[in-house]
């Protein structure tokens, strides 16, 4: 079949291929346009990115740059510290004027071994992200690997989605971390799945610096 | 099964909940620590971010600001520019030491309605691109929704497997857009896949500036 259909293909002049892809985009275009149309709303939004493939966190600071593009005010709170150190830290605590950072004190959950002593830093950590969500100067929220938190009951599920609920109507909020809660989704504007396909760590090859450090 | 479950954890003494915590915890980082020890070998990546979901885009910009937090040099091309303008090309574009940034001078294809045109422009940032792959000052090079380019046969898929099998050993390379092609995936070393769960265009709200623009 597939092989049918590049054949036809190559029996193509240039001529008709380019009629057919202009055809064909034109009707994209109609299909994109009427989108654009009846999309009219603004509104602050939630989006959450979960699943267990990589970019739930990388696409969250691709979004604080692109605030950051916009001048726009920044708040990030990182849940769950590496123990490495990260380059998105080092990166963003360069602009201490548009973006508050703050990194949660403790290690990875599974190298604490410390269940209380994980729920007292992670509702630390809420607390200030409590007062965030309460602050309309900040345009846009990275609760990253909030998740997490979430999965382990360090923080009330109930309480995440109170203040959610009360956030100012046009600040922008960003949650990551894999198994997220769907009350969670529920609730959210936007919601994406990063499916592993393939991961290089499996093929032996260790976290590399600038990509996942 | 899942309330009795969770009458059974409501049963549980604190106590014994952090006992059976610490202990899955300990087991997890058993496993985790086998896993970096398997983990030794350095790579240049070439990874991909492709799917129909939001972030694919996003998360290659969050690992160009983890790079830059490390001091690395990077590379952007973007082969579809938005016909608004982004928040993410305004931010980079402020470290022009750090980050070389070209955008292909055309629209959205289907804003274009011209394949000739198209292809001729998608073959300049190509050739950009090349360079950039076969230059190891670049730690890092992003060619932001190339899967576009080469799903309309833009760029020949040949010429970029080339030149990524040919690239310096240590360069990390992020290729985004959905449909990407199974024989880049072949070649990759992480490969994602962002999958739409929801999105809030679909509820009639529009790209938000400082999160879609």
């Amino acid at each position: 079949m597939l092989s049918h259909r590049l054949n036809i293909e190559t029996e193509m002049s240039d001529q008709d291929k380019n009629q057919r892809h202009n055809q064909r985009m034109q009707r994209k275009k109609a299909v994109v346009d009427a989108a654009v149309a009846r999309a009219d709303k603004d509104k602050g939004l939630i989006l959450v990115n979960t699943g267990n493939g990589k970019g739930k966190s990388s696409a969250g600071f691709g979004v604080v740059a692109r605030a950051l593009g916009h001048h726009m005010n920044v708040a990030v709170i990182q849940f769950i510290k590496g123990s490495f150190s990260t380059g998105e830290e080092d990166f963003f605590r360069r602009f201490p004027d548009e973006v508050e950072y703050h990194v949660m004190g403790e290690g990875f959950t599974w190298d604490t071994q410390n269940r209380q002593r994980d729920i007292a830093t992670a509702m630390a950590a809420w607390e200030k992200a409590e007062s965030f969500l309460s602050n309309s100067e900040f345009d846009l929220v990275l609760l990253d690997e909030l998740n997490i938190a979430l999965k382990y009951d360090y923080i009330p599920l109930e309480r995440v989605l109170t203040a959610l609920h009360n956030k100012p109507e046009m600040q922008h909020v960003i949650i990551t971390g894999r198994g997220a809660k769907n009350e969670l989704i529920e609730i959210a504007d936007t919601v994406t799945e990063m499916r592993e396909i393939k991961h290089a760590y499996k093929a032996g090859i260790r976290a590399q610096k600038g990509v996942e450090l």
